[in-house]
């Protein structure tokens, strides 16, 4: 399938859309509607149609959409059709829970492995991965082909791992530190936890 | 400020504001025309002037806004010069890394129990906070009041624990277990990690 130009967020939605299929999939949904899925979902159905048209349309008008074919096709588009390898830098309690989460696994993102500076982490072992000094890194990074680098370091050291990262070929970031971190010639995904809290707050306030 | 209604887009986008502006004014910056505030941000600058004026706007033309006092309307909006009430359920990776995030103390949220099931977690100390047995969750929510429940244990367990803590007052729900949970009567946020790695993947696979 063709891929046209895309906007930033359709593709935000992408997600959204693959885990809610994945999930009509679980309870034996085998064809939806673009009003039914509008109804699952809260987005409004024409921009269902709108978006999913990006890409070609999957459905046929009267029938609506199969839902394994479409979990398959958004997820060739989201390219969870590959396997990605994975650095965790930051074995402290966010980067231990990333390197535990089984679903990755199953999901083609292979934790390759897990590094940190304090010397009462480094040689434990997470997953199956032992923790490395965070000082062989480069040497690590020239040996290793890494798709994805996890940032999960204090926010003082995060903008220089980045750096590190993208210096030595990795083109994906994904950083959890509580800063947001900049780099050229990579995609970063700053995670701001504390966005969803600060709704919660809003909603709390003015409901 | 008399609030008008507001877009969940909106709302969605306050967050982002206020970080920004917290670092706009850390960078000493005392104010900002919408399309600089744009230039820093990526979004567009009538859509920016748009959603200030849901509020009323803050700005003046020609002048641009006060990043000072910006910061502290939006604040407000968001509820944050309240003090929230947390108890968090589960102590495992996730809900260690949230009961130690110190920022959260600075913000106005205080965690006010962690809980458990697993006995080698129960009577733990984390940050002053000592891990209960959550089958004493009932009681403690009786006599405390809480305004937010961090979900942090398995999924299978998610659901359960959203009900008993929306049965027992609590308003919102921030929800890490990797499943959705619903309740009636209190807004959740379901935090989905995962949908930033896919937009990564999605980036590293059409670029």
């Amino acid at each position: 399938m063709k891929e046209r130009r895309v906007s930033e967020a359709v593709i935000r939605r992408l997600p959204k859309y693959y885990r809610q299929l994945q999930e009509l999939e679980k309870r034996g949904i085998e064809r939806i509607s673009s009003s039914e899925l509008s109804n699952e979902m809260g987005f409004n159905a024409s921009q269902i149609r709108q978006d999913f048209n990006c890409f070609g349309g999957f459905g046929q008008q009267g029938y609506g959409y199969q839902v394994s074919v479409l979990l398959k096709e958004i997820g060739s588009i989201l390219g969870l059709t590959h396997v990605y390898n994975i650095v965790i830098i930051g074995a402290g309690n966010i980067g231990k829970a990333l390197a535990r989460y089984a679903d990755f696994g199953k999901e083609g993102y292979c934790v390759k492995g897990v590094f940190d500076i304090r010397p009462d982490l480094i040689g434990k072992n997470l997953s199956g991965v032992t923790v490395s000094d965070v000082s062989t890194l480069d040497v690590f990074l020239a040996e290793n082909p890494i798709d994805i680098g996890v940032i999960c370091t204090q926010k003082e050291n995060a903008q220089e791992i980045a750096d590190k990262l993208v210096a030595n070929n990795v083109h994906a970031i994904w950083n959890f530190a509580p800063i947001d971190v900049h780099v050229e010639n990579a995609s970063v995904e700053n995670v701001h936890l504390s966005d969803s809290l600060y709704v919660l707050s809003y909603r709390l306030t003015n409901s």
